[in-house]
């Protein structure tokens, strides 16, 4: 019995999963086993098809199994507006937390030369075309304020800088619920050269 | 687009997984299909062969794909020893943190009238079997000292009497490492009531 049995190659792949460790994932192994088979099932299918099936928006860039997303063939969605994003997940977070009703464009990823990625492997130039489109009036940029993310944010402005759109950047400061003192320093600094009349 | 997404069902069957939220499965659906697909497509083909393959060991009834687990199916392991336990997960407990290397025998569950688990749920028809084998000298019950543990352990012993075997339950009493104020009441009397000569 050379190989591994097979209860031992399925906890291994569940560790394989973000967060899991070997206990835990013990725990869900014989948990599908020994309770709920039917979960089990469902997961595989429906994993298999994930992995082969979902790609690209050709439009925004995010994960869909479509050509295009749920989110661009919505005609319920404004087509006036257009949020930047990283990454796909920025999407959710956004969708869950705001009531914000237009378009999305994901990079999925920051301008970062030394690791080889360019405007190229950020859809910049589709996201240039976009900008010229006429329906589009507005573009919120809602980017990391890492130093990558804000040199991505500058390189996006100046895309836009010969049309006529309303650019702006989600609001970078103390997060709500934050005390002062315990915000970092570059965050306070931020957060005070930012200052909003009253 | 009535249908949920490919993604919003992959989140849904990962949070089918025990200890797994809303925000796991999310942030797990986005890590394979962003950065790890192939650990994915894995997942999906062991989960799959596991859900269907993995059976009962004929001899010791835990979870094997063959008709004998590596367990019962070595020849390294002593066959004059048996050890009950509940679970296939107390079979990983003891090999993890012990050097026994008997047999094991997997009752799946305790005696419980009222849920309708009876001897003949656990097995204990095949369990006395074992017990007339001539090969086997020492019985170990490692069961829950829960009430239904307890009437479990006792009706085992009952089938063990008209043998010559060795029969003894692991101990049961304060954990290594807990203190005294800390330990539930009844652990503590049968710690008591289990003391051992110094």
């Amino acid at each position: 019995m050379a190989d591994p049995s097979l209860l031992t190659q399925l906890i291994e792949s569940l560790r394989r999963l973000p967060g899991i460790g070997p206990k835990s994932a013990q725990r869900m192994a014989f948990h599908l086993l020994e309770r709920d088979r039917d979960a089990g099932r469902q997961l595989a299918r429906i994993m298999a098809a994930a992995m082969e099936q979902i790609g690209r928006c050709e439009r925004c860039r995010t994960l869909t199994e479509h050509r295009r997303c749920q989110l661009c063939a919505s005609p319920r969605r404004d087509a006036g507006i257009l949020c930047v994003v990283e990454q796909p997940s920025d999407i959710v977070a956004i969708e869950q937390a705001t009531h914000y009703d237009g378009l999305y464009f994901v990079l999925g990823g920051r301008l970062s030369p030394l690791d080889g990625i360019g405007p190229e492997e950020l859809g910049l130039d589709r996201l240039e075309a976009r900008f010229h489109e006429p329906a589009l009036r507005e573009v919120i940029l809602a980017i990391s304020p890492t130093v990558e993310g804000l040199a991505t944010a500058h390189y996006i402005a100046e895309l836009a800088q010969d049309t006529d759109l309303q650019l702006s950047r989600i609001a970078h400061g103390v997060p709500l619920g934050g005390e002062l003192e315990f915000v970092d320093g570059s965050t306070l600094a931020h957060a005070f050269a930012g200052r909003q009349g009253l």
